[in-house]
């Protein structure tokens, strides 16, 4: 007896992307995009103005176009789901905003982060404005079984971002407690984005349950790779100020490695660096030392790569095609990119 | 033929109250408080004691108040109105946290503002986890229409908050534009309050009417009055630092009466005043006298008067009694109090 097996990316093979995905889901997407410069429209220009900054930033949509392939895996032909995915990422939208006000951002995706250029108080009350649009256009789509999945999600997410905040800086922060930390702020909404297409295509509970399982191992597996970039490329290729997460004090996965593995001395560094008290672009470099010592970055990536093979096994109840290859592609560009 | 009229307090009658109106919902209001604290509960330490500071703070906990006297007023004898008036509340806690972090308040209710004791990125995102768990109180209960009402005013409150932003500083903001505001960012909810009472009982669409438009010009009524008490009684009695407004720049109703009625001196005054150069107290005293001088909060008192009428006359299509009486001695309350 053999088992099939899918290759996952290393350094010298060729560099796995989303142009599948973005293949797949191209036309749906004109009509998600139509959908979302509509709905974020009001009679105060300020709201058009400031989510239009975010919005047409360049972000790469991830999130509905898995509606989409989601929707494509399980063969729905209806219209359904580009208000759907609209919605999801109108809630993706109003995270980044309010992220952005969190974290005190100065960049995001390469441009000055709305709180920037508009202030804290019309970032946050804009990010509340897409969070309800988001819920009309649920309600517009009227499945109950959807708006469960996603206020659900909503709630989680909250939760995922209080629960980093409350991990700031502390150095004892463990791995189970970051993973719990990115299923919630960063998986459960890819979850919720995969699943909502079973819901709309009427799925039996076990396609529906690998779908939910997809989005969450991908969700997973984006979330690690992001934190470890932010030790590892240029701030060029995310948008992203490189060292970010290393000035917040936030308990990422190569930190937490590069702790567990290091020596007093090293201890010593990171409890003055994650205290908040080494904040040179000096101390950064020594921070990005340690961690390529103990393969920090690697091994994260390694962690990105188990959680995008139980993504990729999840939908293989569902038939080989094309969209079951984009998607498997997806997972395999979220361990590979950012190289 | 003679018209009925219901009398509006005067500064000399005895003052109306919510005693009828707390008589009225006392024992309903108590299954409503068990919902708000068992859902506003998480796994997250930090959120229900960031919730807490402001739940258990001492507020009227008018809104969902209104949804119960609604429901007497048409009769309803079922349960599904507790689970919907949390939800309301919890959309207004919402709210009350994300206006805090943008107004930079120090005080809210007497105490020191959650951003204050908590940080501001904890107080956005427990607004956040209070808005979704709404959300998912609303899907429990199950009705579409319900979900429909909130999630349009949860918007529509946003686009009135963004609104207000940008009216600030703005000297010639109109009495037009101001309603326009506050309808949105107070009124919308007082509305959805009372009309999803309307929805439970399953009325028909005059009585739904009737209960919005209660509501609504009830919301009206109480923002005007809380824009004069901002000029015109003791911190204390409100709880909120007297002149915020007035160092914000917030172009309520008294000002912009002060502001049209005055002569040449008076607007370089409020021109300097609401650009954000005279923020003194000295200045907040002028500004007060100049308010006092054009009897403006005695005017925006009236205002408020008229849209307490109208709340009261909505409601008469319903049999008098006890439901009816306390909701027209609230809106007897909403003109009277703060004197």
């Amino acid at each position: 007896m053999t088992a099939e097996i899918i290759p996952l990316p290393r350094k010298d093979a060729p560099e796995p992307s989303l142009d599948a995905m973005l293949a797949l889901t191209a036309t749906g997407m004109n009509a998600v995009n139509t959908v979302i410069l509509d709905r974020m429209q009001s009679q105060i220009p300020l709201i058009p103005a400031l989510a239009g900054h975010l919005i047409s930033g360049g972000g790469k949509r991830l999130r509905p176009m898995l509606t989409l392939a989601g929707a494509e895996l399980v063969g729905y032909n209806g219209a359904r789901h580009y208000k759907l995915a609209a919605a999801v990422e109108f809630i993706h939208t109003a995270t980044l905003l309010h992220d952005d006000v969190v974290d005190g951002s100065d960049l995001r995706r390469g441009k000055a982060a709305a709180n920037i250029i508009f202030g804290n108080p019309a970032t946050v009350l804009v990010g509340d404005f897409l969070f309800s649009r988001a819920f009309e256009l649920m309600v517009e789509d009227g499945s109950l079984k959807v708006l469960k999945i996603l206020s659900n999600a909503s709630a989680v997410i909250a939760e995922g971002e209080v629960d980093q905040l409350t991990a700031q800086r502390k150095l004892e922060t463990s791995e189970e407690r970051y993973l719990q930390i990115i299923r919630a702020k960063t998986a459960a909404l890819f979850a919720a984005a995969t699943r909502i297409a079973a819901v709309v295509a009427e799925c039996d509970d076990a396609q529906e349950q690998a779908l939910d399982e997809y989005g969450r191992n991908l969700g997973v597996a984006f979330q690690l790779v992001d934190d470890a970039i932010d030790y590892d490329s240029e701030a060029a290729a995310m948008g992203k100020t490189r060292g970010d997460d290393f000035r917040e004090g936030k308990m990422t996965l190569p930190v937490i490695l590069a702790y567990s593995r290091g020596d007093d001395m090293e201890r010593v560094f990171w409890r003055e660096a994650i205290g908040g008290f080494r904040t040179e672009d000096s101390d950064l470099e020594e921070a990005i030392a340690l961690i390529h010592r103990h393969d920090a970055v690697n091994d994260t990536r390694e962690r990105a790569r188990h959680f995008a093979q139980r993504a990729i096994d999840a939908i293989s109840i569902f038939p080989d095609g094309r969209a079951r290859q984009a998607m498997t592609e997806a997972a395999m560009f979220a361990v590979s990119r950012g190289y």
